[in-house]
């Protein structure tokens, strides 16, 4: 059984190497793959976006970790969700918030089920003493209801989305790829309808540019063009360079689309 | 079987594959999983330190390789050892001092068994050279007392350790975490008897905090605080940001707790 | 079966886990290896270099998806090929060239067989949608041959090689390793007949070291050498420190051998 793991401990952190110790303690079995450790510290919104892009390739029935946890030792709470065929264990602070919105949830279950933490439980690592332990029990067929309490309601993201008006589209840079690519919250829906030639001007941060493609290889290098990218969301790129450096843009800034 | 691997490399090292690609062609069957391998270059302490913490989280029997090598090449050995139901396979530099000095080794053995060695080998990579197939044979069901001859030391760090007076602990920083917290020789135990509320201060490089916390949730963003983290070892952090580069402090740099 | 795989996409990076995830939803026994992931980003010298150090020491058969893809999205190709033992999907740019100097492909297909892609194929993600499914499914027995049409070529590096003449050997250094240590084209065969003593001198930018050595530990600290790595090849090195910070050097510079 698949578990993967989401953290934003940095890249071959000891930390995420404690958790997989616990994992296959409890069950030698388990496979375990790392999706990403570089998720910027405590940013919930980045790692909201990358559980949204790249779970929903993994086979149905992987069990997706996910330890951005800024609030580790206050009241927040854990919880275990199944979102279309794949299961979830978290806090509960909006990391499931991009895959909510575009599939209820069928079950969320408040994790409450103390006997199979890894004791003594620290105040400040519950991704190695509570979600590690509580996923290598459910990869070894532990049942979800017993985990705790059903839910209805799970935190959102203080996100409020991108915004499509009669003749522009108001949205802002979600994520940065390793290649300086900038990310945005506008995704492949929304632009239904908009021109892709020169008639639409993509803006951000004073920068601008004129048409959408579909690869970065049909400009010249050091071009800087929009573009749908492989997760479906317009991006912002500069052909064969890094974005981020270059504009010196960052996540958060505003990104219009006009036609 | 669990190999775990622990290195000074760089994240994503092709040397890293290079001992998996090893270890797979011994042993086909074994799991190999990455412990760290952003250990500072050289840094034995770092090593040490790392290893005390995470590998007490393994299941017992796992074999955990580390590669920290400075002396690769010199007359420096490369030992075999059993600690605490778990098996190490290292440079004898100093490496399982931490380990060593919580529980006595209970086997150590000097690897001279060179028909097990992946030829030719090296002057500069023992870790693929000799550590990653003497693993894999081991994984593979190798007897220990084989590898060579039984010793009965191992070289220790050169590194004194906190000490406890009557009033006050000094100590020093010997980790940075991923979040920039500053994670300290002084553990749980030694904190036996101390007070935890403001008449205890926590002093190191000019900077002080009094009190010592069990959650960075207790106080405000941007409050520099005292706890004891999951590693049970005492830490000063800056709620919700990098107490290395708010503070500009480094491992080396002194810590006095007194009250 | 072991698939490897190596990317420009940065360490840690999400793109790598949809490509695992593409392949475990096809082959939920596949045993994925990370080769390394911190390829300088669009650099298909330092990744055919990579490929050729590393992969000789995986197990024969071993399946290597590598991902440093330019072009993607234009009318560069995907291919397939076998090469001593060892099966290679990437696109045809260049990076199987140092393997195939070596030695010469047995097979090369282009691939064509678009009912193994993951649907719908993005623009600019043809490791997640083509490489990473045709890599899984033939690790499942698919077929080589049923990929598409054999082909008798394949692209070479614009990269001429180091060069012999009668008392000098002229290279250049094409990689830096994590420790900062320069890696030259320069290889064991080619130092053949060459003096290791002090009557043989090593020039790189302005910078120049007498000797040739076999481990590190030779020379004292901070001080500039020349030996023989553990990958067969030429490199300058600083005794416990980074050549490439001391010195300034960085891969494209040039490096003469005289004696």
């Amino acid at each position: 059984m698949l578990i993967t793991l989401t953290t934003d401990f940095g890249a071959s952190s000891p930390y995420v190497a404690a958790m997989k110790g616990v994992i296959f303690s409890i069950n030698p079995e388990a496979s375990v793959v790392d999706l990403s450790h570089t998720i910027p510290p405590q940013d919930i919104l980045a790692g909201a976006q990358v559980l949204g892009d790249v779970t929903p390739y993994f086979p149905a029935g992987t069990i997706h970790v996910a330890v951005i946890d800024p609030g580790v030792g206050t009241e927040r709470k854990i919880i275990y969700a199944e979102i279309d065929d794949h299961r979830y264990v978290c806090p509960d602070n909006g990391l499931l918030a991009r895959l909510a919105a575009r599939s209820t949830p069928l079950k969320i279950v408040e994790i409450t089920c103390e006997e199979l933490y890894h004791h003594p439980v620290s105040h400040t690592f519950h991704g190695r003493d509570i979600m590690a332990p509580v996923a290598a029990h459910l990869s070894r067929g532990f049942d979800p209801d017993q985990l705790g309490p059903t839910r209805r309601r799970w935190t959102p993201l203080p996100w409020s989305g991108a915004t499509k008006l009669a003749n522009r589209i108001e949205g802002e840079i979600v994520f940065v790829d390793s290649f300086g690519n900038l990310v945005t919250d506008i995704d492949r829906n929304m632009l239904v309808g908009v021109p892709t030639d020169d008639s639409v001007t993509v803006r951000s941060g004073g920068h601008e540019t004129c048409g959408i493609f579909t690869t970065y290889g049909e400009q010249p290098p050091m071009t800087l063009i929009a573009l749908v990218g492989s997760n479906d969301q317009l991006e912002l790129a500069i052909v064969d360079d890094s974005a981020k450096m270059m504009l010196g843009l960052e996540v958060g800034e505003k990104v219009e689309v006009s036609w």
